[in-house]
């Protein structure tokens, strides 16, 4: 059977101190259950966070590239899939993950979200308001907040003894 | 040259009268300026609405389907672009749109607008509020809001006589 | 119900000039019958000649484009798809079509022919030979040759009252 | 810096014993020189047992699968990536795949052989005639000949220390 990913969004630039060091205890939280870390692979931002964290406490990490080259990945990319498809990898990133952790950012990060939700993926926010556009998926509990990468980690886990 | 498009996003589904109505006059504009109007193409909400009002005008239509065959295209569409991609052609709709119009829809039109505003294309928000997300793009003036489907038509206009 | 489409591939560059007046004549063809021409609507080679022979009969052409920008787009193209999605979009333009045409061409025409082939396409061999390597799909009669532009129309025709 | 990634294509269908017995020999010789085997991902043909030699010798598998659904995976492929772009997403194969190995197949193997080409990658052929269709990329050395799995390791061996 193949391995439980998650998948890490958030942004490439502007990214506040709090979130890189958000990112990166999530990335080891991940690596430490034995998870799949997946992200969109670029040396910048969350994704290099994550993946660093991950990398440091012994996980896999797999990025989904935009471009054309692996010279594009970050150092802590262990599996760099290339798409060559710019944005519309967005799609393969949630579709690969069975759950989402979305930290700051732009309108990348917001169309990552809105790709999960509309393929019906859990996507938990930390760190994160986006104001009231999703309302109605925190109606049904397809989106949720955690309040930290430890809660994020206890909503997954909790989720994975249940049905849906 | 190839033909100016204007890109019609908007809800498929659980869509309120209104917003069809204004999809329908907005259509018939686009038409009326002898431009394309491309949508994702299926026989639903805003994107029928929209095509119904641009064919009854005699326009063009492009439609962009997420499945497989022709046959899930609307009646309404005359080039049907068979993707099979799923939610990853709505990055193919903006890029070929020269600026998208938004109506009201959930996340796919979220996704839409998203993936618009990653990539640097004009967005015209038509009766829709997405709330305080994309703030940033407002103060760039990618983003704004039209207070009619005759408003609409008179930014895009005047923002082809700009180099922009 | 939306537009007849006959895709037409071939190389880009390295063309032969009995095969560029191939595809010149091939265009006005299915302009003359009311159908769509769709290629892969770069300014090059087998792309460019047909759907300048289209546009030169009156009729509509549509390019589906590797690149991010409508500015890739041959002159001869009336509704350019963009996709930003690279030799990906080869997909794409099978899909769309309702039959596939193909002229002498590299690994991307071949590659062309493959996916048609794959998705249950009918693509009409004109002036080209494969070698062995479809021999199975000529068994079903999917891959066919055609003698010239109108043979290959008159196959298309005759197709048309049928079932399959 | 990320993983060194071989690509194993070949028919889904239809396939000799005598190819699966080389896919999965092929398989084990990837893992045991610490590469990624990278696959289609489906539970069918030259994918499941190129996978299966991998695992069985402690490789790492990754599958790009066409579908919407990590259940379609094969029970030994480690990284689902879900693409929901069926057969576009041979373009990503061979995209994220350092070097491509095909077995014999039909036309979705032949389409991922010419995808490669086009991009510029080396594909070695085992147990595979084309015929002479690709006869240029052979002039040029980007399609090989293999005669057994061992020989495919050795070219690829021999490469990584040139510069191209």
């Amino acid at each position: 059977m193949s391995s439980y990913i998650v998948g890490v969004i958030g942004g490439g630039e502007d990214v506040l101190q709090e979130n890189y060091e958000l990112a990166y205890r999530l990335g080891g939280l991940i690596a430490k259950e034995g998870w799949v870390l997946l992200n969109g692979g670029r040396p910048a931002g969350i994704m290099e966070s994550s993946a660093r964290g991950a990398k440091e406490s012994g996980g896999l990490t797999v990025g989904v590239l935009p471009g054309r080259s692996s010279s594009e990945a970050s150092a802590y990319i262990d599996i760099a899939i290339i798409t060559g498809m710019g944005s519309a990898r967005n799609n393969i990133n949630v579709l690969s993950s069975d759950v989402i952790i979305a930290l700051p950012g732009k309108a990348g990060t917001i169309s990552e979200i809105a790709l999960a939700l509309k393929n019906g993926k859990k996507v938990l926010l930390l760190n994160f308001d986006p104001g009231s556009i999703f309302a109605e998926y925190r109606d049904t509990g397809l989106l949720q907040s955690a309040g930290s990468p430890e809660e994020a980690i206890s909503i997954i886990k909790a989720g994975m003894g249940s049905c849906d």
